[in-house]
């Protein structure tokens, strides 16, 4: 089945423990778009990027079966750019420069051979975008998911619990998960935010795993014990495209199938975290990806007589 | 198989946001014996209470077939006391009091009729303490378990390594196994106190579960999702007696066979924290125990296609 991404390709400028980089390509977009590519093979993108943006990584999206006749380029303007340094434990960055650039304007446009798009991720960005890109495909796909931050809690509010309404899935951090339902109980969050509108909630804990939640079921996806984490950055995109690459291969949202769906996910996340940026999830092959799922089955399976 | 529990027998004075209580009895190996006490029938404890001390809680450990032949009635002493206030997390807390009392003496003596322990459980104590107990057992039991904290690395590292060197397992928290190695990573925190001696060791991750390594594989135990915690003291306690109770129920120490302990260890830690003290785990049925475990399967089950 189709997947579009919508939300961010940018230049990123990373720091942590074991090195820097200079800018690479990060965004959220990027990172969905390429995680979801070893799952499905008829991908779509829109996004927007300036002049400044290299050639090669747009063939690269090519070579990954992305489509980007979605990706606006606006010649004389600049890529988005971010930049932040990781703490020693990784778990929290301080942001040293954002320069939205071409995504301040960012006003999000569909071409006409992507109306018949199945799958529809929302990646992070500002509520009213993700609500406009829905409002433009004039089919509802068959299952569209969100992904948002703490930012858009804090400012708008309104308009993230608009878009929520309108979503099938939601994925969030368990931070945010408390912050936008103000219960501290993961499990009455949860029950909070599908009342909001979504039949699932993935709430995501780094290095803690995730938790699917499907009507009333839950299910929880382990994180694999990592010897280092080398760079998270776009870790949670990552899972993210894993997740609905992997439904959009399969096009089966029952709840066995999603718990499947969030192993994949995760898997790639623990690549993505094992070198700068996107390079680890440049060039995986399938069977790296099917023997790291393996370790999942290892880590977590158990019988009780 | 026997077990015997060596540790503290307490007051505790407990605030959670949910109330408080006046003194109720708690300690490490009231907690231990308990829970271990729903999985084998011959459990033994050494540990030390004043004069003060109810009855009624030596009769209730009767009732749980704990023999309290080791447990030291010090008639002119008042027992040891703790008072803590949890914050609106539930992960962290102020000790508001501690009085020792009759703990600041404990000198471990072993009745001779415990000389034919299998399992032993070394619950978190003074770490010279600790080997002084494994030291008075003629015949080595089959398998020792250590708890300790974070106050031991602090004070007394060398006692902590040396006994750590003894035993079988260790079970320790995620902060604690950082502490006592110097590494974030906990894959490489867990190679780094297995070669310390024990072949077997339990990092509890408190509300994000626990992982089981031995020899070189991983196991990852989720916790429960729970709609409240009400009262976390003594989970920890009450995990690692659920396991070491299990193992010495089923006399099998093979890593499938610790997979299903630690699940019932922390089967029984998701009742623990149901209320104040050791009030959930006193009358538990073991149909409730095997539907709760059953929660464990559905929630940590998948299958690959």
């Amino acid at each position: 089945m189709s997947l579009l991404t919508v939300g961010s390709v940018a230049f990123d400028a990373i720091e942590t423990p074991f090195g820097k980089t200079d800018k690479i390509v990060g965004g959220a977009a990027t990172y969905i778009a390429l995680s979801a590519s070893y799952f499905t093979q008829k991908n779509r993108m829109v996004a927007v990027v300036g002049g400044d943006f290299p050639q090669a990584m747009i063939e690269t999206f090519h070579n990954h079966n992305i489509n980007t006749e979605g990706l606006e380029i606006v010649k004389e303007g600049k890529t988005f750019f971010w930049s932040g340094r990781y703490h020693a434990d990784m778990n929290s960055r301080d942001t040293l420069d954002t320069q939205l650039n071409v995504f301040e304007h960012f006003d999000p446009t569909i071409p006409e051979s992507y109306q018949d798009t199945h799958y529809l991720m929302l990646g992070n960005m500002i509520p009213a975008l993700q609500a406009k890109t829905l409002s433009l495909l004039t089919n509802r796909p068959k299952f569209v998911m969100l992904d948002t931050m703490n930012l858009w809690i804090d400012i708008a509010l309104d308009d993230l619990k608009d878009i929520i309404s309108k979503v099938d899935c939601v994925t969030i951090n368990d931070e945010e998960a408390r912050m936008l339902t103000g219960e501290y109980s993961l499990r009455k969050a949860a029950r909070k935010v599908m009342e909001m509108g979504p039949s699932t909630l993935i709430i995501k804990k780094g290095e803690h795993g995730a938790l699917l939640f499907k009507d009333d079921r839950i299910f929880f996806c382990p994180a694999l014990p990592l010897e280092d984490v080398f760079d998270p950055t776009g870790a949670g995109d990552t899972f993210a495209g894993g997740f609905i690459g992997y439904l959009a291969k399969t096009d089966d949202l029952s709840f066995e199938n999603m718990k499947r769906a969030i192993i994949y996910g995760s898997a790639m996340a623990s690549f993505c975290v094992e070198k700068f940026g996107t390079e680890r999830i440049l060039n995986l092959t399938e069977t790296e990806i099917d023997n790291r799922v393996m370790e999942f089955v290892q880590l977590a399976s158990f019988e009780i007589n």
